[in-house]
């Protein structure tokens, strides 16, 4: 459709103006139905450098416009996406230990922080605890199918789970 | 071209088969050979939910294969690009004061986390000081006019500036 501003043109605006008039492409309306009737949603993806694959992050960037899912102080405890639960599960390439603490990558939730507090927590969607499967290529067909089972187990009792604290603190303490 | 594993797809693995045998698309070719030669790499983006927008991020995925930027044993200090710089010059959203250690975005430190350690280091490239405009948006003309110099002043002496610290300390202390 037409530009809001075509003299300055900024990418926040044109979307969050298409969005309150309905003009917003086929696929990012028809995305966001999907999210409007999820009470849960659930991220899967191998982890690509610390973050999602550009195609799920391209979807962050797409669909989660503002009027939809966060307005002018709307953010945060205030986001659109309330009552909404959300869950990151992916699969890395290096190893458990390479993501503690003390390993070389740094601890696991400094990756987590931008994805369920910059994202999810902005939009006022509730994070489950992640479901993180390590390396997956380098462990035996035996453990593969231990964490394919483990995850089928959490399935089953996802719905008895409490969301995790969202502060900083469960991330950088 | 021919996948090296078709029985089981793993786009890590086959990235990499392809750039050794030659074998990566034309587009990717060309900017490996633009790092390559450069001495510093300057990212300029918007930052979209804490991070790169989607269009960037492909970049780093589709760009940065293992046997170009990194190989078994060979990341972090030890990646393969080493003695080349580089600098995220990105816009923000939210306010400085929202991304002090104690605003509600949480510091602008874990931000920069999962792209100056997380890709950057990775590949054994140093990180010169972020640069960050926040806001533009909502500051004043003569603001933005400043910020503009303030870019243009600091690149004429960008030469002689010293990575930052890598380590963990940097961001979370």
């Amino acid at each position: 459709g037409h530009l809001h501003n075509s003299e300055a043109f900024n990418y926040g605006v044109e979307t969050w103006e298409a969005y309150k008039r309905g003009g917003l492409s086929k696929d990012l309306v028809e995305e966001q139905k999907k999210v409007q009737e999820a009470d849960l949603l659930i991220f899967q993806f191998p982890l690509f450098w610390f973050s999602m694959p550009a195609i799920l992050k391209g979807w962050m960037d797409r669909v989660l416009v503002q009027g939809f899912a966060y307005d002018l102080s709307k953010a945060y405890d205030g986001g659109l996406l309330q009552d909404k639960l959300s869950l990151f599960s992916f699969t890395t390439g290096g190893s458990q230990e390479m993501y503690s603490n003390e390993g070389i990558s740094g601890d696991i939730r400094y990756v987590l922080w931008p994805m369920q507090h910059g994202i999810m927590h902005f939009c006022g969607v509730k994070v489950l605890e992640p479901h993180i499967c390590y390396a997956p290529e380098n462990v035996s067909e035996e453990k593969r199918k231990e964490m394919l089972t483990a995850w089928t187990q959490r399935l089953k009792t996802l719905w008895k789970e409490e969301p995790i604290d969202c502060s900083p603190e469960w991330y950088f303490k």
